[in-house]
């Protein structure tokens, strides 16, 4: 079994948001997938360990942003390296409360999606969540959604130890 | 609800294979993904349309390959848009048998995947299967698996009816 096999799956970069009982919070994810075409259903995996989980259990919403190619380094690290138990991660970050009220964020965004939790999957260490999207729309069409492939070889990305593909060295 | 946000979502390119009773086919996959570190499980969605899903639920088990940037249309297209039920797929395609008695893809191939189905998620048109990947090694490491973007962009790829991302136009 070669370890370094798993880096030549590919993925999208993407912030999880949610939010319940007044509080709100956010995540980047890489494992973001259409799973249906008809009804439009997403599957999203969580870490149980993250804050976002908590809210996305509470409210059984969510929120997704595709984060566009050119977003900084800052603008990531700031939403995935820590938690939203200790920080407000929306501060100086461009979000929008949506009718369902959830936070979406919309600062380096190429698209945002929303989505009322259907199903789930316990995988032991995180929660695959099935989502019908309500409602999305495009924020900058012009942009690629960057890659997970991008992020690691253009802007020197870090996978934090939270997620679905954190290899141990 | 603008359904082309749907095409911001990133995803890579992929071979399915299965053999079950003597018979044994492939199909292309968008939808793969890793799911948890430890152990490592992967996630893929297969139409319950298809003939690999057939063997998938009868073996348990199927491999994943990652299909390189330079993949011929003719390749993609051969193994993507016609029925294993009809038509051998692996004639003139390499491929070799693996010890779990699987038939496991290496042209055009950066990296190799082996998994025991552990666990599924009826999706309706579509069944998510996890996972336990048993072997994986890389097969090209100077070469990028192909993302589903590219296929579009670049190869002018069109989208088979049981995608899970198929858009009815």
């Amino acid at each position: 079994m070669d370890i370094n096999a798993l880096k030549k799956i590919q993925y999208g970069m993407y912030i999880i948001s949610s939010a319940a009982e007044g509080k709100m919070s956010a995540q980047i994810a890489n494992t973001v997938f259409q799973m249906t075409a008809d009804p439009v259903q997403f599957a999203v995996s969580i870490s149980k360990q993250n804050f976002t989980y908590e809210l996305m259990e509470k409210s059984g919403k969510f929120a997704v942003t595709a984060i566009s190619e050119d977003a900084t380094f800052e603008f990531i690290g700031k939403l995935g390296f820590k938690s939203g138990r200790n920080i407000n991660k929306f501060e100086k970050v461009k979000y929008e409360i949506s009718a369902a009220g959830i936070p979406v964020v919309s600062d380096f965004a190429t698209a945002v999606y929303e989505a009322e939790i259907t199903n789930k999957l316990d995988m032991d260490t995180h929660v695959l969540f099935i989502g019908k999207v309500t409602d999305m729309k495009i924020i900058d069409d012009s942009k690629n959604t960057m890659t997970y492939d991008y992020y690691h070889k253009v802007k020197g990305g870090l996978t934090a130890k939270n997620a679905p593909t954190y290899v141990k060295r």
